[in-house]
């Protein structure tokens, strides 16, 4: 199903966060007392494999939401995936799920790139990966992006291998909506790319090789040579994920790995970058603060309950299906997070991890739901 | 203009290369004394800037022939790239240069995997890179031989970004012509992998990165774990090369440094590899028995060549563009090679390169045959 066709719709219907937030809370003050705990679920591997449902994860997730639909318990999905606006994903989930995901329920890997929107607002920056990254930071209040697609396009012969990917130049061709005239073109190849921005997976690995080290290399100014490195962002360092296949896929880290190695070794200085998403420790500090927003009035923004001495929650639940990323995460972040295994994507094992033992090992994340139900009484 | 229009015609006119090369050979004899020296010409950076002329190459390249349009100074290309069999890469250069070069003429990356037919000659190979990276491999007499695409359109969501990717799908589609029923589709998922060629520049990196690292992982099998690595063999390991871009290009070497870095990071023991190509002095003792056999009577075969105690030519000259490519592997080959270094590609300093120093630098190949032409006394 096309996100194309309903954005308009679902646009109207969850970007006012506010007012969707102010009736969701309200779902739970109508509760005779607050949940004393939430659950984060990862998404790959957890609660679908590519696009098909897994381990019950229906059924886990209906449990989650009272006869009326209303949401009974603070959830959210806390992914390292993205490519896409959390309402544009909300709205695939909802599809994919058969229930009604928030916007405000979706935290991916470059969510908090929202954090540097007054650092590069007005300052031009390149958006890369598969999906509609360029949408993605657009979304978030960047003012001067360009997909690495638009952004390649503006340079002759800059991927010598562009003749045998006939795609990409029609998708640019397409897409290119800016460049309607030689002109913006050429004031795009003098402009500095002040950042890079790695939002999803990248899919044309040898053109944004090329073209994130010829951005790199020169400071921003393809061709030219004029100053230091220009930021460089990644959403997540995943080196491999659980799809559809049965082995694990390569993920951003790896694309991560293939840029450095080639850059460190063509370039004197080695390659500066920063790397977000799970396990870092900001993003479950995050994930607790989001949860606390599903279930608080409105008038309480984030600063709010940063400034809250006492926690809503006793305990919080991450369920996923990596080790390296979700329990050690989990763990790094302590006091109030609970980590719980699944079997369902990369981790495969018996027993517990080696490396990063989980608090709890199941099979499926719908175990993981009854575990949590039955613990917390609210089944 | 299309190889597939001019293909058969070129088949019929120069597959038969013992027929070519002594009509060829007789060209020498026809001459008062056969040179006693020969030329071996780079191409990108020294002949074409992608696919244009470059330094007058044109008129240099025309004066190694008399009038009557036969070779008067024996002459091969000694390029890293290719892509295509010798005798389509011979027929393009014809167009693009308008000389008639022939496939003996054309000595490209790839081409010393003819040697290794013995080895694998019946065995399952996949061949990867740009242009017909499969043909290449059967027209040296590999009977048992893949494109990666294939390959990779054997097994389902192999390639996670696949979806991104619709030309390539489209691509196999169309190409594959080897699978018309899941048998023979499932009968290649169940034969083992023994080697992994990369022809020419791969175009699909995530993907093959990926798939390569499936082959090489788990002994030629994906999806199980039965043996030792395959073999893997590159046909250059060139850094970066010069194209009509300003600065220079990743190449092979780029991609092999990708890929080592990241199977390395994922897999136990380290990638095990054989690269091809200049500077490897195997590559320039080859060139000189392919310039060798430009003149000598067709009795002569390579072995013959070999067992001469005399050597027919008292010079050879390199013409490159890349100072640790061609000049260091000139210089490494020894007597009777003499290095010139070009000013039209990769190398751009003023004096001469402060590594791999040639015997002589040039502004372009014009001027490097013209002196070539005037100290052997035969312009």
């Amino acid at each position: 199903m096309s996100f194309r066709i309903f954005t308009k719709v679902w646009q109207r219907r969850t970007r006012n966060n506010s007012t969707v937030l102010a009736s969701f809370s309200r779902t739970f003050s109508q509760l005779s007392s607050r949940p004393s705990f939430g659950v984060a679920f990862d998404i790959d591997g957890v609660i679908l494999l590519g696009n098909a449902p897994v381990g019950g994860s229906l059924r886990a997730l209906r449990r989650l939401y009272d006869d009326a639909g209303r949401l009974k318990i603070p959830y959210i999905f806390l992914t390292n995936g993205g490519g896409f606006p959390e309402y544009k994903r909300a709205f695939e989930l909802s599809q994919l799920l058969g229930v009604d995901v928030l916007p405000s329920q979706v935290v991916q890997g470059h969510s908090p790139f929202k954090q540097l929107v007054n650092r590069f607002e007005n300052e031009l920056i390149v958006a890369v990966g598969k999906g509609e990254p360029a949408a993605v930071l657009t979304e978030y209040g960047f003012k001067n992006v360009l997909s690495i697609d638009e952004y390649a396009s503006c340079f002759e012969n800059i991927d010598p291998l562009a003749p045998y990917k006939k795609w990409t130049t029609k998708l640019v061709a397409d897409q290119n909506t800016k460049f309607k005239d030689g002109d913006s073109r050429n004031d795009v190849c003098s402009q500095r790319v002040h950042a890079a921005f790695i939002v999803s997976d990248p899919v044309d690995w040898s053109r944004d090789i090329q073209v994130l080290c010829d951005i790199l290399r020169t400071g921003g100014l393809p061709g030219r040579n004029i100053g230091p490195q220009p930021h460089l962002y990644f959403a997540n360092d995943d080196l491999e994920y659980q799809t559809a296949f049965p082995s694990e896929r390569l993920g951003m880290g790896a694309f991560r790995i293939a840029l450095e190695s080639i850059f460190n070794r063509i370039h004197s200085s080695t390659l500066e970058y920063t790397s977000f998403g799970k396990p870092h420790p900001s993003v479950f500090k995050n994930a607790e603060i989001v949860l606390q927003q599903l279930i608080l009035p409105p008038c309480h923004d984030l600063r709010d309950v940063n400034d809250m001495n006492t926690r809503c929650f006793k305990t919080l639940y991450m369920i996923g299906d990596n080790p390296s990323v979700d329990i050690r995460g989990a763990r790094q972040a302590g006091h109030p997070w609970f980590s719980i295994l699944t079997r369902t994507g990369v981790f495969k094992g018996k027993e517990n991890d080696n490396n990063f033992s989980a608090d709890l090992v199941v099979d499926t994340v719908e175990e993981a739901v009854d575990y949590i139900l039955r613990k917390e009484c609210t089944s």
